[in-house]
């Protein structure tokens, strides 16, 4: 157990990385993924390994893995997959610990890649090597500057991991975590799942420090019980946010030939997640964004939803989707009502959604936010729109650009203000709201 | 009919406004609505209307709205409830045919509010005087460029129509329009609906030459029947994409504070939509992408989609989304999948989804798409990713400006290349793709 945790520091932290099948030619993944670890600002060394190059992109080349001057803590291999399985043995010979198969063409394409990816998995785990892969797009550490993946872009460092059985999508995921503003500890591309399962990835993410939130993408598993036992003991520690594809008859087909996973049936998978306290999400973006709540928000201590809003639509819209999602959007106690009819305008709703309809009093919203807070009925506090908060004044469209970022900058200066404001009254309330020990879904 | 076209003419497209209840004090709607019609750059004359000023943001200000020298084509009314339906009575004695009334506190507040709804709306009624509102935003026509709204933000000028019982709804909706690249023909935030409805503007706009799509928030009717039998009418000339809120009890509940609208059952609202051909969207992104869709593709002529993917992980989505749309990820024809295995490496899926595996072969992405495009047991093809068709290459976060510039530059210029060609041949299959003659869904 202690020794593969070391390796995987190995496959995430490395010192040194050998690059397998690396490139001189544009527009082979040889060459892309060279050059992303190399513009990734990787401070180990590199060893680009190539049996008919000397020098590639710059570095010095070796013709065979046996020729690198030191044992490299992990092996990226983008060579055909006929050749997969002899370089693993190559890499145990030398003492390589950790591997990454970025090449497709394995257990996804039939029987012969089936044959091909067992000996491959039988000359690691013989050797004593982990592999990523394969068939997958990579992996990133962020605050290692390590980046041996397909994606030409790099992700801020930060707190969220994300963990997708397909590229494509992680990098879709992790996009959306960056333009949220947050940033990425951990991303890998688990592929074919050969050998190391996204379970093993949750469980070394489940102590890696640098990582609060796993954000995961799953097609289906490799061994069910093994995957919900490990999301079982990691969300007692951290929360995992999924988005599980293949939920549909044609959706799992299609998983099927994409990294040969069994998609699971939906009920049972819906099932499992509850008791396990993994969080769906709907969609990447969702995914993304309930991530960023278990960042910055302290957790509700149960169902019961209060809604502030500066806008009806927007409550009703917020009743619905808490209705959808199982909490309760409950009535406000005699004293609350009489707390916010205290300094409400007439016209406010008088129930739960809060509808403060375009009041312009600036300190109406944080108020009623704090009466809520204190509201002991209430779990969780919904807060839609901070217009009310904020110094509104149009400005034509033909005003010169320095005006037009003066103010810009008035208007990002109060949307500060506002929410620093606002975060600090959801901490001193935090007590309250959030009594759990764990990032189990309190339901 | 013909007369009640001229008077939606003035209201939307007036050559002079009254603001009634304009204001010289930042921070009250009288002035911030003034300044949003000054400073979005309404080309007619504009008379505020306040028995206690004589210069209102350097315009002539008017005691009354019989001072006022013209009989302005719209009214727009912000003044304290109980003073409204005496506003509207001077309003029909000067001659105004159409009036926005903004001030809230009508049916959504109770008996009280409900009487001076009636005396408002018997007022406007018996004067010949069309109403929006009351308890609304305002509303928008940017092509005219005019802006008679609470919300400080001016929209571009385009083809998508917002008509929505909520205005930070419509606003929301807007924004995300914009940001999509699209422009607005036409926003309404209809109110309580106490004399116009959703339903009178959806005929207004399929009979106005700039609007192509109708972007609609409901949360409820006035007249049910009247409702679904003009959405039947409009939708055989113009998309109308939905979102419905208060589709949940509680939400029902918060509609009903909200603009008193009574939200209807779920399971009948959605029938009723699909047999008048009303497209219904699940969120407000999901409304302006719909709608973009609308604008700028073919309409597919059945339920059967090709889906072609640079990534595995994005066709599993796709495929679930399609199955639970109710669309069918048909299998492949044999001799499309002979047309594309002559061109295509040894591993793409060879099913539907075509997922091209990390392939980076430029021309195979748009040969695929042809391919499927051609293919006579499909009615519509999703594409996902373009990479493969794209210059990767990863630059150094540390690269110097003028270097990143350039490669935006350069990676804009490929996708605008690539979408420009792609369009291109969505466009020369649409004879095959769209062959019905209506905005009708074809199921």
């Amino acid at each position: 157990m202690f020794e593969k945790r070391q390796k995987l520091e190995k496959l995430f932290r490395p010192g040194s990385v050998a690059l397998i099948g690396a490139s001189n030619k544009p527009g082979k993944w040889g060459s892309i993924i060279l050059s992303n670890l190399i513009n990734g600002g990787f401070a180990g060394s590199i060893y680009p390994v190539n049996p008919s190059e000397s020098k590639i992109q710059g570095l010095e080349a070796y013709q065979k893995i046996a020729d690198v001057p030191e044992v490299p803590d992990l092996a990226v291999i983008v060579v055909p997959p006929s050749a997969v399985p002899s370089i693993i043995g190559e890499c145990v010979a030398k003492g390589i610990q950790a591997g990454v198969v970025i090449t497709a063409g394995f257990s996804e394409v039939g029987r012969d890649g089936e044959g091909l990816q067992r000996e491959m998995v039988r000359q690691a785990r013989e050797g004593g090597m982990i592999l990523v892969g394969p068939n997958c797009n990579g992996i990133m550490s962020p605050p290692e500057r390590l980046h041996v993946a397909m994606p030409p872009i790099f992700f801020p460092p930060g707190s969220m991991a994300v963990v997708a059985q397909s590229g494509n999508v992680a990098t879709s995921i992790a996009r959306r975590v960056a333009k949220n503003g947050f940033g990425i500890s951990c991303f890998v591309s688990s592929g074919n799942e050969a050998d190391l399962h996204c379970e093993d990835y949750y469980e070394y993410l489940s102590e890696d420090p640098g990582t609060k939130v796993i954000l995961s993408y799953i097609e289906g598993f490799r061994d069910g019980r093994r995957f919900f036992d490990m999301a079982r003991r990691v969300t007692r520690k951290k929360p995992i946010v999924m988005l599980k594809a293949g939920t549909t008859r044609v959706g799992a087909r299609a998983a099927k030939s994409h990294t040969a996973a069994m998609a699971g049936a939906e009920l049972a998978f819906e099932g499992a997640s509850r008791q396990v306290g993994v969080v769906r999400a709907k969609n990447m973006n969702d995914l993304a964004n309930i991530a960023a709540g278990f960042l910055e928000q302290p957790l509700p201590s149960g169902r019961r939803v209060g809604i502030v809003t500066a806008g009806g639509g927007w409550g009703v819209l917020a009743a619905d989707a808490c209705a959808e999602a199982g909490l309760h959007v409950s009535d406000l106690p005699d004293e609350t009502i009489e707390e916010l009819d205290m300094f409400l305008p007439g016209w406010w709703s008088r129930s739960n959604p809060v509808d403060l309809v375009a009041g312009l009093n600036p300190d109406h919203l944080g108020r009623s936010l704090e009466c809520l807070l204190r509201c002991p009925t209430l779990d969780g506090i919904l807060l839609l729109g901070i217009m009310p908060a904020l110094p509104l004044k149009s400005l034509a469209p033909s005003a010169p650009p320095e005006v037009v970022e003066k103010r810009l900058q008035t208007m990002l200066t109060a949307i500060r203000e506002v929410f620093t404001g606002f975060m600090g009254l959801a901490h001193r309330y935090q007590n309250r709201l959030s009594s759990r020990p764990s990032y189990h879904s309190p339901w």
